[in-house]
């Protein structure tokens, strides 16, 4: 059995567990012993067994803890289950006695260390010895928990070569069960454990160490736009939901009973950098803590656990909830250990004599490729006929994928209509939890509260990176900002893609790159490396400009698209050669006086063209030059990429704009895509671009829809993609399963 | 052969290399494909060669470069020796051609990728196919480094279905041989490399990367106690043997030949981040650049490399020498990857056609244990008789085991006698060189100036970690920074051991502990991790007051050796249960007005002291808290432990400090120890403490020798280890052969 959140209540119930093995424990008649099995399993009726037999977490030996003793003294001591206390014999022993005896009450194990002593082991009685090393050292563990204090004894008695006793002493002992646990093996659940090195954290199917998600949602029925995160509160029992669960395990007396002679104290804790990066809350509430007020975080690293109180508390479980603050970036790794000690007080000095330690890892970003199913698109209407038109369009595709499609009214895009460039959805994942998070882009525009009133809310979670070092340029826009889909490069896999994002050539300095922070945001999720290109060429620099991958039934399961040039070129001078150079692109296109858009062309005229021949070419070596990087990048053969026609002119000088609609600009839904209309030279009606489309990808499966989009995205340098955003399904895969 | 510094010369020169597999690779009757040995082999008499052939370093596979040609033109391009550049056939070819030839210069290799496409390898003149597939692609390399420009050239034939040649396309090229090479192979020369990612650094013996030391050193002339790292200069021919070689070789025709259609530039260059890690100086002086001034470095992240200049120089190498300039730290990991890279020039782009980069290692800083060979002790002389008679009682130790021995003057210590607090002696490696290095302490008190100024020079390296954010404590002295000789801990080796710091206890706040600047220096360098122990309930607080480690000639070959009042209380008792309770301890001493000396007493009445007694139970479980801590961390049983008898008593009542001369505040030389007279009873003259000590070591090949130091150090709270310091032979063992 494990325990999880109940969902319904703001409590934690036990949770039946299938694979339940203390059965098997008490079958094995292990009896005292069968904490070797690295579980707690001491009475049969035990409500909490383990889940652990299972999993590949190995146990890492009992931890050992010298006891001082002196002769003719009489020893108290608290013994953690799982652990070892060990008497130095040659340090307690007088010096004229050449034998010992140790007695001892039924439930101690006794292990004498090698050395040169002749040492018997006694079942159920004692050990004795006729003489002994330098380094002898008798190891004491108990099994089971103390019901009172001092009910165990070990009684060591020394006697000298005359036979006479030299000396004895006295150790009383009471043991407890004491441990911190969490998910440690992944399965939802929480399990007690022993022996257990919980402090490591390794990634991979046979790994093992617990996760937390950065609290990033909304729950709260307070505020509007603040994270769960920002506040030192929980909020209701959702937010519970969000949260991981860390449980004190303890059995034993009370350890503040008067009269001890030792003080003793048990406490949570954290360094100072880790508790800035998490947020504890107790479930317990009353008589402990104000049960909705962080125990743990970036105003406490550490709280105190009162013996009384926790004797008081069912099964003597204190249950905690863990969130994360940070998501894994530059300076942090993502790595959370949170410590449970018990302290022996002895002059004022606090020596732990116990130390568990738990270590979670917060989930990273993850960003979600073309291949996975869409769940929602989103686009915005503004205030004209033509931008209403096209969403209609697109509300036709999204009906016939069955994806919802949400549309942003004028009032809330305030006339931005650049949905891709703003945010970027990806999801966090816990064992018991998935969570929707989508990046705000540092990119300021109409839709800049969109995302933090919008979309933040219950188990939606939002991010951003920002920085007062760097102003924001276009690169910023999350059309700068996409993923691969799985590929494997050189034998090693990517389950998660790698990301990709434009920037500037190796080697070339001052030029627009993605900010920093941002930068270093995905490199730190780790699960998809980054990749950077080179798309500061283009005026807007966007890589949605020029590339796209699309899902296909084939082998690989997915295609490259690329913008080409070159593959333009080819089908205009086919046509020219075929005697079509008197068909007109696009048809009924005007250009206005600032040249964006593009007039109304033959074949023959374009053909001739030489500097717009020129200028491409151009264009085509940086194309080229980031497809020979995707290749090698993402492990491509030249099978896995489509060239896409495309053509390039500038405006001002500088930067490159699509002539016509950029066909890789698409919207991606499934094998169904949403291409904007490329108004190429028509025969029989049939534009010659879109059949082109056609025939390189409906042998794959894959339905083209060319929707019209040049009055309202074309010729203000963006496309579909650009106007579209879509909230995808998740990885089936797990990240914490990825081996590095 | 390879390439090393001349240590005469300030030049560098061939250096002949015994494993030169050249000749076998001619051999092998490769002829011009023999690049696929990953080195340069195109001539039976290059004088360059491989070593790489012996190692483990794997090629990665040629890079592909695709190029942009047009149907009826002539097409220039550059080739780089080991990579292949690509003709997309399909976006080539004329639509109505169905089928092609190729023709190629006898030094051309070409490559076709599979697809649908039945073509031939004509090998020595060409291709043909009859009809091609979408994905068509020709590769093209070249094994030989051309004479001249356009020596070599592909020329594509289209034909249509009626036999009428369709288009026809020429590709003239030029090869070159281009790399940027290091001691990738950390054999101490530098090899000429292809196809090799010399991108990654990886540990082991199998591993691979080149690697650079600090150059914290100071063979400058002008300034005293700065280090070479601080200035932008190189400090004549000593501190070039402190860099690493960096080459680029270059073979081919002038690239800024006028008249061509290109322009291309060659640059050496960093990210902004590495530029502050490194010193990059060129050794090719005029034509080129200043040769004493950095070309790369903290104010230069690139520099220009002229192809009119590259083919004046002998072999077309260009070479640099590579300094680090900062150690491994919580925000840098010691990973410097530089980039060489050829950009062909195009309406102000450069488009890199060529990038290779080779990543340096940062060596970091290493401590040496007690169990490596001594060369020098330190001490300081002070102005008093006791003072001089105990460096005289060292002189006699040293000699006996042939160490030398420099004594710091009162004039030069300013009054400061504690030598091991002010420094700690360690060293950096790369395969060419090994460089001691002295880590200063932020304790400053009289030593202060004496690293910097009497041990920082020539091949003698300096570092400290300062910080204005936290005031340095007692903590901070280095008596409290010891390492463990190697140790294997759970089945994994740490060769270099671990380091030992002391510090407060875990859970516990607001306490003293090493500053963090210093932790962060040590955990950084990563082949020594750091442990930290109970330091903090000692008056001084330092680890050296309860432990030390020493080498014995038995299996594990070294004790750990830990104070322990217990120890001494069993002797006392014994020696009082045997009739000696009248024995004298600290025979001679008297109390002084701050109670800090210990006065003359008898077992017997020590014995009667209750509070004494229950004083040092106390200190006995911080210090068994410590023990078994370090059984744990270093992997080590109750063998491996002396206990050596110790007391502690407290004048202010707080902090704890040694009554008799603490006996593992030693200095270990070998298996020859100068251990603190302790000064405890003796029978026949023979001190009882010593004799347990002898007693304890010379059956394992130990020699004891006890030194007076009473009036000199241990009434200020030290004892010989504190006022000595030890500076030793490296491993044997190289830090880059670790695995992690």
């Amino acid at each position: 059995m494990g325990i999880i959140f109940d969902k319904e209540k703001e409590v934690i119930e036990p949770k039946p567990n299938n694979t339940d093995t203390s059965e098997d424990v008490e079958d094995s008649g292990r009896g005292h012993n069968n904490i070797d099995n690295n579980m707690r399993g001491s009475t049969p009726v035990d409500p909490w067994g383990s889940g652990l037999g299972e999993s590949d977490v190995k146990p890492v030996g009992k931890r050992i803890r010298t006891v001082a003793m002196r002769l003719g003294e009489k020893s108290e001591e608290i013994i953690v289950l799982g652990t070892e206390l060990a008497v130095k014999l040659y340090s307690l022993a007088p010096s004229h006695s050449t034998s010992f005896s140790i007695e001892k009450t039924d439930n101690v194990t006794l292990r004498f260390n090698k050395g040169e002593s002749d040492s018997n082991e006694i079942p159920g009685s004692g050990m004795s010895g006729s003489m002994f090393s330098r380094d002898a050292v008798v190891y004491i563990s108990i099994a089971t928990v103390s019901n009172m204090w001092n009910d165990s004894q070990v009684k060591f008695e020394f006697k000298a070569a005359n036979g006479e006793v030299a000396g004895e002493s006295l150790l009383l002992l009471t043991s407890i069960a004491l441990s911190l646990d969490a998910d440690i093996n992944r399965n939802g659940s929480v399990e007690e454990t022993f022996e257990v090195d919980k402090s490591r954290w390794t990634w991979g199917p046979n790994g093992q160490g617990a996760i937390i998600l950065v609290n990033c949602d909304n729950e709260s029925v307070r505020a509007d736009g603040e994270r769960d995160t920002e506040d030192l509160w929980r909020n209701g029992k959702d937010d519970l939901l969000d949260m991981s669960m860390l449980v004190i395990n303890f059995r034993g007396p009370n350890l503040e009973e008067s009269g001890l002679p030792r003080d003793y104290r048990l406490r949570l804790h954290t360094s100072v950098e880790t508790s800035t990066k998490v947020g504890i809350y107790s479930l317990e509430g009353t008589p402990f803590w104000d049960s909705k007020r962080q125990v743990i975080g970036k105003k406490r690293k550490q709280v105190e656990i009162s013996f009384q109180k926790l004797n008081l508390l069912r099964d003597g479980q204190v249950r905690f909830a863990v969130e994360g603050i940070q998501y894994p970036d530059y300076d942090f790794d993502g790595i959370v250990p949170i410590h449970l000690s018990l302290f022996q007080v002895e002059d004022d000095v606090q020596l732990p004599i116990f130390k568990d330690t738990v270590t979670f890892r917060v989930s990273p970003w993850i960003m979600t490729p073309n291949n996975l199913k869409p769940k929602e698109v989103f686009v915005c209407e503004m205030r004209s006929q033509k931008s209403r038109n096209f969403v209609e369009n697109l509300r036709e595709l999204t009906k016939e994928v069955g994806v919802n499609l949400t549309v942003v009214k004028p009032g809330h895009n305030r006339g931005d209509r650049w949905m891709q460039d703003e945010i970027e959805f990806g999801y966090s994942e816990a064992p018991h939890k998935y969570m929707p998070v989508v990046l705000d882009s540092p990119r300021d525009r109409g839709l800049t509260n969109y995302p933090i009133f919008s979309l933040l809310g219950k188990d939606f979670g939002y991010v951003t990176r920002e920085t007062y070092l760097e102003e924001p340029n276009s690169l910023d826009s999350f059309g700068n900002l996409e993923v691969s889909p799985p590929v494997k490069v050189n034998g090693v896999s990517f389950p998660f893609g790698k990301i990709l994002i434009g920037g500037t050539l190796p080697g070339a300095f001052n030029e627009r790159r993605m900010l920093k922070v941002i930068r270093n945001f995905l490199s730190a999720q780790k699960v998809q490396p980054l990749v950077e290109l080179f798309s500061d060429w283009l005026t807007v620099g966007h890589i949605d400009e020029f590339m796209t991958f699309v899902p296909t039934n084939d082998k690989k399961s997915f295609k490259l698209l690329m913008a080409s040039p070159d593959c333009c070129y080819s089908i205009l001078k086919k046509l020219n050669r075929e005697g079509h150079g008197e068909l007109v692109l696009f048809e009924g296109k005007k250009s206005d006086a600032d040249g964006l858009v593009n007039a109304e062309r033959t074949v023959k005229d374009l053909l001739r063209d030489t500097d717009l021949d020129k200028y491409n070419k151009t264009k085509q070596r940086y194309l080229d030059w980031n497809r020979d990087t995707l290749k090698r990048e993402l492990g491509l053969t030249e099978e896995d990429v489509i060239d896409v026609p495309a053509l390039f002119h500038t405006v001002d000088g500088t930067g490159a704009d699509a002539i016509f609609p950029g066909m890789v600009n698409m919207l991606v839904l499934g094998n169904h895509l949403g291409i904007p209309k490329p108004f190429g030279p028509k025969i029989q009606g049939i534009c010659q671009f879109e059949s082109y489309m056609r025939d390189q990808l409906e042998p794959l499966g894959v339905h083209c829809h060319f929707i019209n989009d040049w009055e309202s995205y074309h010729v203000l340098l963006g496309e579909i993609h650009c106007g579209t955003n879509t909230r995808r399904e998740p990885f089936a895969y797990k990240w914490w399963n990825m081996e590095f």
